[in-house]
């Protein structure tokens, strides 16, 4: 019997759920900083779909493992799902900060950022779906790139904002604190981009 | 005359010493933080075992560059001895902030998050002493990961707490800071347990 | 007609000019720090150096994929490109976080810091402009390491200060943030500095 689908499609596959499951939680993320109701429900669904990212990098990292012919660079293999599973660490841990914190009130500018947040999965959906073929990839990488630095702009202009119009310490340090979980969310996935980048330009 | 010793198993003897210090960090610290008695003095004995790791890393990295052929992948000794010098320096920069913040009254959950460290530094030394002949190992890592996620429940809590209680802005700020930093040193013991676990899984 | 220039030896100039561009940086934030004077406009200068720096990077990286034979370990190069961005991108981060915070008084031990970092950017350049023939280059590392030593110190003690005489636990946030900032940027130093110990102990 032919086996049609070759051992090493299995990894694009895998990335592809990956991706999927960041974008999930990347929109729950979004619709919990709009509209603060039920937060500490919403966010153990958050953590349900963080959990099964991680065991998604967990099983990509296995089968990498115990493959010796892979699709890629076995180096980038690791990269791009550890950074991928770092994207939704943190968008996890925005959400998990909403809890411990008792933050019930919207945070001025955590939308947008979230918005970034879920443009850059979709953008990295994409990019994940066409590697394969290899075909207009990196003007997927180019756009995350450019939500990262959108991002950063808006969280440099909230912190600004927030140090002239908040004077209770504390909530400043939630605040903060937030902003640049959020942030880091983008910078991940510009990691996530990077390593798909130079996955396609090696192979041009 | 035949050596009996080949080079390579110079690596096992050398990650089981860097296992040994950090479990003795560990358990260091831990003393502090249970009775916050003479605390400078005693953080100074905990700097003393960090220089210590710190040269066991770099003769380790040392003798990397300078080896042909390596008992396991190259990235992966590096990336162990990383993982094991940092967490020692987590358990070091927990007791440093003692001392520089002038911290002096017990922090509550404090003892149990460094607890979990040595925990899982002894599971590390147990790891690493049954690295060579691979019998076994994956338990441990198992049991470093499970205390990695008791330790982020213990600081997760315990931050919830502080936020709740703590009215004084700086000795909040303190505080979490030493929760943060006890817990990235849990974060850092699951890194070094993951590059073991990668270890096993490739040549299995 | 022959190549006069091998391929290879441009890598060695392109790092020489990242660490000339990070020397160029590191000595305007050191006088920005020094000088609390248009802070705004000389921080936007900053800017520019470290997009300057970034292309840089960039174009390393993807020379770097296109080569087939490169003059030193390719993951050494990717990993100093990497960490000699790094530096740069906090010394930016250090200028921007006045902006952003409107800092306009000295900060204690601030200059010293930056002082750290333009040692350590100038000593990065005499190490890569030997790293090619390998002469004299550990020397260079070794006063880069003494360097971030240094910086510990000063940091720590500058950080001790400011809990003891800062009540304005904002302006505390603040403060302690730039420190953090700067002492950081020494690390990366460091890491790029264990980068070039590393490919010289290879080749030896």
């Amino acid at each position: 019997m032919i086996r049609l689908t070759p051992r090493s499609t299995k990894f694009f596959e895998m990335f592809s759920d990956m991706a999927n499951n960041l974008t999930e939680g990347a929109r729950l993320l979004k619709a919990i900083l709009e509209d603060m109701k039920d937060v500490p429900s919403r966010v153990e669904q958050l953590k349900t779909i963080e959990h099964r990212g991680d065991e998604m990098t967990h099983d990509i990292l296995t089968r990498l493992n115990q493959t010796f012919i892979t699709p890629f660079d076995r180096e980038d293999i690791h990269k791009l799902a550890s950074s991928l599973d770092d994207v939704l660490d943190f968008v996890h841990g925005a959400g998990e900060r909403l809890v411990m914190y008792k933050i019930t009130d919207l945070i001025p500018s955590a939308p947008q950022l979230a918005d970034c947040i879920v443009r850059q999965s979709e953008q990295l959906r994409q990019a994940v779906a066409h590697l394969e073929k290899k075909n207009n990839v990196l003007q997927y990488c180019v756009e995350i790139n450019r939500l990262e630095n959108e991002a950063d702009r808006i969280a440099r202009s909230a912190l600004g904002q927030l140090f002239e119009t908040e004077t209770n310490p504390i909530a400043l340090i939630k605040k903060k604190e937030m902003y640049e979980v959020l942030e880091t969310a983008t910078d991940k996935a510009e990691d996530a981009a990077n390593v798909i980048e130079s996955v396609v330009v090696k192979s041009a």
